[in-house]
Order: structure tokens, then C-alpha cells, then sequence
């Protein structure tokens, strides 16, 4: 009888669970819609150049659908034309340099997989009925596993990956298919033209409305970079010290570095792209992108550094207040000095203005620094208790070499500026000028291989 | 007449330049050649299974063009039978894992799209001749757009970013090019079984020759990662306190971590793809793979903290050999008993055992530390120039800092350990097996995302 009634327990149990599910569910479905509704706003309100990046993918597909639409165009191309939309769709991407290597590769990766696939079909043909086949698939395979391992070149992968994989593509089709019907040229040349054609629309479209330069992004995310790690040091101060009153406020600064940890594939793809790109705005033609990589690479090692300083904001209560406020006014010293060297460094690559008083900062938080250990050798080592002045001497040594790292970014900057030729303004000059205020407030970083946002300020 | 020389005499340079590069030019190509022939070498040496993965590409696009070849087979698919060889070209990944992932996109995509575009050519084609062109217009415009934006959703992008552009695409075609023949369906069912026949035939050949499995890629990669860690720390001390005999293999073992520092994204796409595949070896279906993107990040962020006490190599100099002597023995413990902790921990990954010793290495080496920082407190504050000292007293604190993220390695890798069920071996049977022996052997880590080549031992 009990297990009788334990199994009808069991059982109303599950009927009660199903039950109270199957009420939840049309709550759940709501919730669901109304949170994909709040990512959707977010994801448009982050970068408005998404929803005009949707937009103009649609106009270019829809172009081009309409030129495949209309009779007299199709007698042209005939079932080719469709090719026209395929280009469109797998070439349009994000940014300008993007579309323009992915066109290229395409474009050029089918001209020579055409003119090779004729090439192997013709001597196919020459061989004589019986070693047809048997010659065409020995191409294939030949092609096709030599182009595959070519692909695992890093510098084929980085640049021409996509390029290898339609000449591939390309040239299988024409090959075998040109058995078929022996208008194998026809084939080709229709390919050809459809798939430039299909190409040139993608790019006018992404060129001339609201074009998107992954030149521009790769500028403005170095230089939020080094704003980030900036906005740590002006954090970490307050915080470490028990200054600060606003928490939260705090706690947005202290956190932005963590994005820079993982920004060299970003990075190194926009400066990809970046290179395929005319001059726009303000980057001349042969602007060195490679540079951006080189003071991107110093600022992740600065970040480094900053994600080991960042641990020591939870050992301040190790340290007595008292030992805190000894060397507080020098510490502070040094990262605001810090702050303000970096803060002019990023907003030197964002106006593209050579910096000048970034060095200057950079010596004042130097001295500030041996200042610091100074103290510590003198007002430190008198303590009893040296256990609670451990935490502080290396947040304190940590803090020293973050200046130095610093520098190191300072001069990497410096550099760009005379190879990228910025301009020399006095900066009260620059601050009064109005359309380098307007510059700034167009730093909204987007990257479609990341998934992260920055935006600046 | 001076004018007149000094022209010649550049025109002569200029000839002489011309000619000297002409004769280094069969030289220049011939050592482009060798550099060419070489780095093929090494990149099959690295990782043979490049080279295999080639020739399964060859062998698949071959298979899947003599079945178009040949003309009782062509009879029933037609001039569609091009989309099985595209796809076997586009979907053919190097590990399981992302050729599950990819052709899965690529029939759901293609499937709903076929769908989706017949109903919307139906449509069209229900409103009259007049407004059909506008309608379908529209319908592409919307999808287009839409689709487009769905693809900057970070998880969708991560997952799905293939599908959704093959859905665009499949849209496109089927809904326009419906209007050219009005056998939409057939096209569609077309479309949809020979992209079926062309993802078959990769996924065939994919898993049944040699396959690689992303999830044991992760796999090696997770516990290669703790490995570097720990060559880092073997390699540390005999370098910081000038005990190391052979510099070169040194540099090797303190250079190897930086390759964890940019790992994450690797990581995260070799789990996503392993979360695709069957259960195969070790690994039972439902396999924690996420656990593993746990212990990479913790293994980074011990990288990050190493990477801050690599820059206290170049700082040894700043403090004297005499007191560096004083905190030798206790340093070279705490690295020591976290190398030998970190080792078993990769170790016990690699083998999936649980760990036995790991958790008393990693006390030993808290001991150690604790021994370190009384040590700094009684023997190094009497010194009188404390600008030497903290140098030391920096590294001994970040040494202690690595200790405590070995201990949070050491945490997840049991997390790992019970969720995965690692077997219970007690350490000296485990040194015995002899299957444990060949699945160390076999650790060389490739990533077809990353361009890092990563072997352990």
C-alpha cells in the first residue's frame, strides 16, 4: 500500500511539475521575445553602423536580384547570373578593406582557376576518350589536396584563405563540368564576368553609402586601447587608497582594460583589411597600419602588467591604513601623471596630432616613481611588521613598471606620428578647434571579428 | 661639363644597380624556392596530420566530381549536381567537429531557405504579374537586411554565421530564380538533396579516414597550456639566480608560455566545434567541454601574472648576487613545488586520471611561500640600501601570486576530473601503463584557427 501510494505521489508530483511548466511556458516565450527585442535595440544603439550595414547588404542583394530579374539582361548571363547574387552575398562584409580582399580574392582566384580548369579540361580532351576521366580526376585530386595544404601557410591563411578556397572551387567546376556540355570557355567567361559584376555592385554599394574603413577602426581601437588603460590608473588610485566615493563609476574604469587582453586578433585582421583600403578622411595612401600593431602589441603588454595590479586591489586590506597613506600622495603621483601621459597619447592618434606633452608627463611620473621607492626605502622599512608592507612594495613596483611600460608606448607613438607625418598644433590650439571635437565623438569602435563593443568616452 | 659627368655617373650607377639586381634575380628565386620547400617541411613535420587532411580534401572533391561525371548519375541530378561538389569544398573542415558544424548550417540553412523562398515565390506569383517583381523585391530586401543583422548577435555568429549566410543566399536564389522556370520545387528539392549527397560524402570521408576531433584538440591544448606554465617556472629560477647552465634550452622553456597568452579564441572555437562531435577515445558523449574554457581562462590569467615576473628577469642585475642568495633555496621551493603540481595537473588532463599529488605539491608550495615572505621580513629589511631589495621582494610576491593561481588551475582541474569521471589510478601504476605512454606521444596540437603550432615535450 505505501509504495502504492509513493508512486501516486511520484506521479501527481510530475503531473503538477508538467502542469506548472506548461503554465510558465507562454510566460517563458515572452520573456525570451522581449529579451531578444532588448538585444536587438542594444546591438543597433552600440553601432548604428550595423543596421546601415544591414540595409545596404540588402539594397546590393536586391540590386542585383532585379538585374537577374529583368528578360532582357537574363538573355545575357542566362542561368549564370545567379552567380551575380551568390558574389554579393558571400563578399559583402563589414568593412570596406574587408569586401575589397574578399572581392579580390574572389575575382582574381576565379580568372585563374578559369583559364587553369580550361587548361586541364582542353588536355583532357587531347588524351583521347578512355584517359579522359582518369586525367580530369588525377587534376582534381592533385589541385585540390595541394591548394588545401597551402591554406595551412599562416600568411596564405591571414590573407589569401578565402581566395585559395574558390580557386578550388572554381576551378573543379569548369574542369569536370566542362565534359558536359564542351562550352567550357563559355562557361568560364560567364563566370567570370557575373561573379566581377556581382563583385563591383558589393563594393560600390559598401563604398559609397556610409562606407565603413577598418582603417578608421583599427585607429580608434589602438587609441581606446591606451584610453583604457588610462581609465585604470585614474580608477585605481581612489580605489586602492579608499578615496573614491562613487563605486560603480569605479568599477566601470577599473574593468575596460580587460578587453585589450585579447585584442591582437582584432587587431591583426583589421590591419588585414586596413591595407586593402584607398585613402579616406584623414590616412593617406600608404598610411603605416603595421605600426598600430606594434603599439597595440605594447599596450597588451602594459595590460598585462595592469591585470597584475589589478590583484593587488584585493590585498589592500592586508596593509594597514596607516602604511596606505604613507605612500599615497607619491603613488597617486605617478598613475595620475601615467594617466594623463596615456590620455594624450590616445587622443594624439584620434586627432592625429603629434603629442606634446606626453614625455613630459612621462619624466614627471618617472621622478614621481623613484620618489616613491625612495620612500619605501626610507618611511617603509622602519615598520615592525614587514609582512603587511609586502602587498604595498609590489603594488607599488607594479605601479613603477606600468610608467615604464608607458613609455615604451609613448615612443611607439612618437614614431607613428613622424611616419604617418601628424600635425604639430600646440594642444590649446587643438582644443579650441572644432572639428577635431567633432573627430572625437565619432570613435565608436565596431569590429565584426570581435564581439565586443568599445566605444570611447 | 661637371653637370654633364655627374649625370653619367648616376646614369652608370643606375646601370650597374639594373644589372646587379638582374644577376641576383635566378639567385633570388632560387633561394625563394628553397625558403618555399622548407617551410612546407616543417609544416608537415609539425603536424602530419596537415598533409593527411589534404589528401581526404583531393579524395572527397574527386569522389564527389566522378559522380558527376558520370552520365547515369548526372541524369538525375542535371547541372544541379555542381552544388554537391561546392559544398564538399566549402564544407570540408580540418577537424570533425567544424565539418559537422558547418555542413549541419549549411542542410538546416539550405532546407529552410528552399522553403521560406518557394512560399514566398508562391506569393508573389498569387499577386499578379504586376506586382510580383515588387513583392519579390521586397521580400529579398527584408530577409536580406534582417538576416544581416542577426549575424553581429555574438552567439549566433558564433555558431551559426555560416548558416544564416547560406540561408540568405539559398533565399536569393530559390525565390528569383523561381520566377525564370517555374519549377522552383524542383530546384528546391534539388538544391536541397544534392547539398545533402556533397556533405555526406565529406562527413564520410572526414571521420572515416584518420579523423581529427577537435574536442581532443581542446583537449591537448588545455593541458599543454598548464604544461608552459610550468616550464616557465622550471626555467625561471636556475635563470634568475644564475644557476642555469644551458641558456638556449632555457630561452625555450621561458618563451613557450607566451603563446598562452593569446589563446582564448582558440579555445573557444575548438570547443564550440567539439560540442558537434559523437563521443570517440576517451571522451563519452556529454563531455564537459566547457569546463575546459574554465581552466584555459584560469591557466591565461596565471600567464598574465607570469608574464609580469618575466619582466623581472631583465631587473636580477639591479639586486646583488649576495642578496639573491638569501631568498635562493625558498624560491626555487615555491616554483619548483607548483612546477611539479602544474605538471601533474596537464598530466592528469592528458591522461584523464585524477590527480593524486597535485593538492600536496600545491601546499608544499604555499609552505614554501609562506617561508619566503617570513624570510624577506627578517633577512632583507636589515639591509641598508632597500633600492636593491625591492626588486627581489616584487618577484618573491608575484612568485607567491602564481602559487595561488596554480591552486585555482589545480581547483577546476578536480572540477574537470569529477565531471568527466577521470579514472582513479593511483600515480605509480599510471606511470606503468603503457597505453598512457602513447597518448602522451600523440600531443601535437593543431589549430586550423590559430597559426601557433603547439607540441608537447
Amino acid at each position: 500500500m505505501e509504495v502504492a501510494s509513493v508512486a501516486d505521489q511520484k506521479e501527481a508530483g510530475m503531473i503538477f511539475r508538467g502542469w506548472g511548466w506548461l503554465k510558465a511556458f507562454p510566460g517563458k516565450i515572452i520573456s525570451k521575445v522581449v529579451e531578444f527585442a532588448r538585444k536587438t535595440k542594444k546591438l543597433g544603439q552600440d553601432d548604428p553602423r550595423r543596421i546601415i550595414h544591414s540595409l545596404k547588404v540588402g539594397l546590393a542583394i536586391t540590386l542585383v536580384s532585379m538585374f537577374y530579374y529583368f528578360e532582357p539582361l537574363y538573355d545575357g548571363f542566362g542561368v549564370s547570373a545567379m552567380w551575380a547574387v551568390l558574389t554579393v552575398v558571400v563578399v559583402f562584409e563589414f568593412s570596406v578593406g574587408a569586401t575589397l580582399s574578399k572581392g579580390f580574392n574572389r575575382g582574381l582566384a576565379t580568372f585563374l582557376a578559369g583559364t587553369l580548369g580550361f587548361g586541364a579540361h582542353h588536355l583532357a580532351i587531347l588524351s583521347g576518350e578512355k584517359a579522359e576521366p582518369i586525367l580530369l580526376g588525377l587534376f582534381v585530386f592533385l589541385l585540390a589536396a595541394m591548394m588545401t595544404f597551402v591554406r595551412f601557410f599562416p600568411r596564405m591563411k591571414a590573407k589569401y584563405d578565402y581566395g585559395v578556397l574558390v580557386f578550388i572551387l572554381t576551378f573543379c567546376l569548369i574542369s569536370v563540368s566542362g565534359y558536359r556540355d564542351d562550352e567550357v570557355l563559355e562557361m568560364a567567361h560567364k563566370r567570370v564576368s557575373t561573379i566581377l559584376l556581382g563583385g563591383f555592385a558589393a563594393l560600390l554599394v559598401c563604398i559609397v553609402i556610409c562606407p565603413v574603413w577598418a582603417g578608421n577602426d583599427l585607429h580608434n581601437l589602438v587609441a581606446n586601447n591606451i584610453e583604457q588603460l588610462a581609465s585604470f590608473l585614474e580608477g585605481f588610485g581612489p580605489e586602492y587608497f579608499n578615496t573614491s566615493e562613487d563605486v560603480e563609476s569605479n568599477n566601470t574604469l577599473l574593468e575596460g582594460y580587460k578587453s585589450v587582453l585579447h585584442s591582437k586578433q582584432t587587431e591583426e585582421s583589421l590591419a588585414n583589411f586596413a591595407r586593402w583600403e584607398p585613402c579616406h578622411g584623414q590616412f593617406r595612401f600608404g598610411h603605416p597600419w603595421k605600426h598600430y600593431l606594434k603599439i597595440g602589441s605594447l599596450t597588451r603588454k602594459c595590460a598585462y602588467r595592469i591585470e597584475a595590479l589589478h590583484g593587488y586591489l584585493n590585498t589592500k586590506n592586508q596593509t594597514s591604513q596607516e602604511i596606505r597613506s604613507k605612500i599615497q600622495d607619491e603613488s597617486i603621483k605617478v598613475s595620475s601623471e601615467s594617466v594623463k601621459a596615456l590620455k594624450e597619447l590616445a587622443m594624439a592618434i584620434e586627432t592625429m596630432i603629434t603629442p606634446s606633452a606626453a614625455t613630459l608627463h612621462i619624466t614627471k611620473s618617472k621622478i614621481a616613481a623613484k620618489n616613491l621607492k625612495l620612500m619605501l626605502n626610507a618611511d617603509l622599512c622602519k615598520e615592525t611588521d614587514l609582512l603587511e608592507v609586502i602587498p604595498a612594495v609590489t603594488m607599488a613596483s607594479l605601479l613603477v613598471d606600468v610608467v615604464s611600460c608607458s613609455e615604451k608606448i609613448a615612443e611607439s607613438v612618437h614614431e607613428l606620428a613622424s611616419l604617418a607625418k601628424f600635425k604639430s598644433v600646440k594642444p590649446e590650439v587643438a582644443a579650441r578647434k572644432p572639428s577635431l571635437q567633432k573627430m572625437q565623438s565619432y570613435s565608436s569602435v565596431n569590429v565584426s571579428q570581435s564581439h565586443h563593443v568599445i566605444t570611447v568616452e
